[in-house]
């Protein structure tokens, strides 16, 4: 089989590069190692950038975010208890989408389905072969038989676990790395959120955030060990945990439920240079890895995917390789900014097991100026809304 | 003897709030340890913010400086050698003074000789007591007599070292620190300076600051280990290492010349809480310390004073301890917002021995933010012209 480009990876980043090649009549195989339903179980963020929504809005995906999507124009920050909001539309005239990232995958499934194009699910031993010459390809498993894919560009697209990075050779790449030393317990719940827009809380007993996914669809977290056992709590351990963080007027008025998901996940911070070896392309969570603090890792893939597939737009149309030897410089310099404001908004409001009363007041302070400076404030929302 | 102010220590702090009291009518006594050509030594910053110049204007002591001090519309920051101007004028309308330590001081000592009040200078093991009861003192011995000197209320303005703070039970203080882990290497030197304005690098090799005193006089620094052996840099040396770390337009327009101070400071973080213990103020450096990277120290010992003084005053002239019973609280909101600019500063442009790259690429992501957003550049000119 042949294609123009082959996409390792059905997520988000995937099938939009896929779309948008689509749009530019340029032909792409995707293939996944999973099956389709496993890619839609993955319980990712929901915070859509005012920018990630121009961009499938522009591609013909945003019909449903539109319809469906919260518009959110700030957010509020719960410090020991004391709740500010912070008023995007009024510090930047932008606003966030709170949708979530499910239905992103899921409405870019149904554009690939409409467009005919070809998704190869449940791919076993997906390899990239030969991207450092002219000619490269990936082969996969798939019922017991070998297959090969030969392309003209690899898109590697398959999450931080997946095989495009790893077939770099490790001389050619320079990885840059935090491991955070907590995680978040997440619990998804069937009630309605706890106030209209997003509450993340610095606490002294940890981190938590009340999140959303719907006005009927709630996602909360508590900050916990990075190894914590997520048997160990109980719905009611978890609610009882959460309201100790967020303040008694939030805690008084959180309708709490039975859980309908409940798992830990790690935080990390990482990034890989360059995004380009040869005629393979890193893109996503294959290249970088943000803690979810700030929401950035759908965001993220989608402007890497949007600065990819517009270099390969000049490079098949317009026979220009310009925008593909920039894609590595320009999207690493979104990324560093998305990475550097990550691990920012992580720092102000965790509780890190070796943290001294000098590195707490600072959090204070930090908050503090969030609140009385409207500069810091502006810069926090530009940040935050992308 | 009695007085109604009995001030530690004729550094700038004490010598500005004695200066302020007589401007109210209210008697104070300053007793220092050192004599006044040891106190005018001392080489200390000499970034003077727009609030400061206000209050130094306003207590009539600002006419030399206002002639003699250098107005800095902005700095510029060289990251691995590539200058970036910020323009502080343009970024919030203010500017600050440059008009050393040593001259504040001295424009103190003339003010406090002309208003004929009493500075006891070479008292040794100076001791404040009582000040958790109506009638608090200090003794100190000159001349081999012991002294004692009654008072109201006791003004801790000596220093990080001096006894004030010293005396004050544990168990009443709480005490937050970092001690960084490298010193500057500060020369002095009688050239004109290699900018008109400061220019604060980040290199590899470490950190640098082109400051100055005067149009004929600089002070350089270059980051160097905490325990250095100023011994072991011949002036040469010195040049060479900081031509290094300016970028090559700076090393090549850079004026050397024979060092007339050449010393080794440690970096610190220090605050207590609270400032206040019953009859006893602390102001300055006595209650807290920042890292020189952001000029703060003078800065914040100004403020203090301004604050101490204006609530002496409400209390002698309007019997009202309202503005005393503030003044920790109040002096704290802004040393801590200090404390975290300086922090701030200090991480983003030194090298930390167990820096990791991830760390070395987000000092880069910050300078490149504070390049590229105009309220993140705001955010820093805001706090560093005060």
């Amino acid at each position: 089989m042949r294609t123009q480009i082959a996409i390792i990876g059905a997520g988000p980043a995937g099938l939009l590069l896929g779309h948008m090649l689509h749009l530019a009549g340029i032909a792409a195989v995707i293939v996944e190692q999973r099956s389709p339903d496993y890619v839609l179980g993955r319980i990712r963020a929901g915070v859509i950038e005012a920018g990630t929504r121009e961009i499938l809005n522009a591609a013909g995906l945003g019909a449903r975010m539109e319809a469906e999507g919260l518009v959110h124009d700030g957010i509020e920050i719960a410090f020991d208890g004391t709740r500010q909001r912070f008023d995007f539309h009024n510090l930047v005239g932008r606003a966030v989408m709170v949708y979530g990232q499910t239905e992103v995958t899921s409405d870019l499934m149904a554009a690939r389905r409409a467009a005919g194009a070809t998704t190869i699910y449940d791919a076993a031993d997906v390899t990239p072969h030969d991207f450092d010459g002219a000619k490269p390809s990936i082969t996969y498993r798939r019922d017991g038989i070998t297959h090969r894919l030969d392309c003209d560009f690899i898109a590697g697209c398959d999450g931080y676990h997946g095989p495009s990075r790893h077939a770099v050779p490790t001389a050619a790449i320079t990885q840059y790395e935090r491991v955070y030393p907590f995680g978040w317990l997440g619990v998804l719940v069937d009630r309605p959120p706890v106030a209209p827009e997003l509450i993340y809380a610095r606490h002294s007993r940890g981190f938590a955030l009340c999140s959303m996914r719907s006005a009927t669809r709630s996602r909360y977290y508590v900050q916990c060990a990075a190894d914590e056992d997520v048997g160990a709590w109980s719905d009611d351990r978890f609610w009882d945990e959460l309201r100790r963080r967020i303040g008694t007027e939030a805690a008084d008025t959180l309708q709490t439920g039975p859980s309908i998901e409940k798992s830990v996940a790690p935080l990390r911070s990482f990034v890989v240079e360059p995004l380009r070896f040869g005629r393979l392309f890193l893109a996503g969570d294959a290249a970088h890895i943000v803690p979810p603090t700030g929401a950035k890792g759908l965001n993220l893939a989608v402007s890497d995917v949007a600065i990819l597939a517009a270099g390969l737009r000049d490079y098949y149309h317009d026979r220009s390789s310009a925008g593909i030897d920039a894609y590595s410089a320009q999207a690493l310099r979104r990324i560093w900014q998305a990475e550097r404001f990550s691990w920012w908004m992580t720092n102000m409001l965790h509780q890190f097991p070796d943290m001294t009363a000098f590195e707490r007041r600072l959090q204070r302070a930090e908050f503090d100026l969030l609140r009385d400076s409207r500069a810091a404030a502006q810069a926090m929302a530009a940040m935050y809304t992308g």
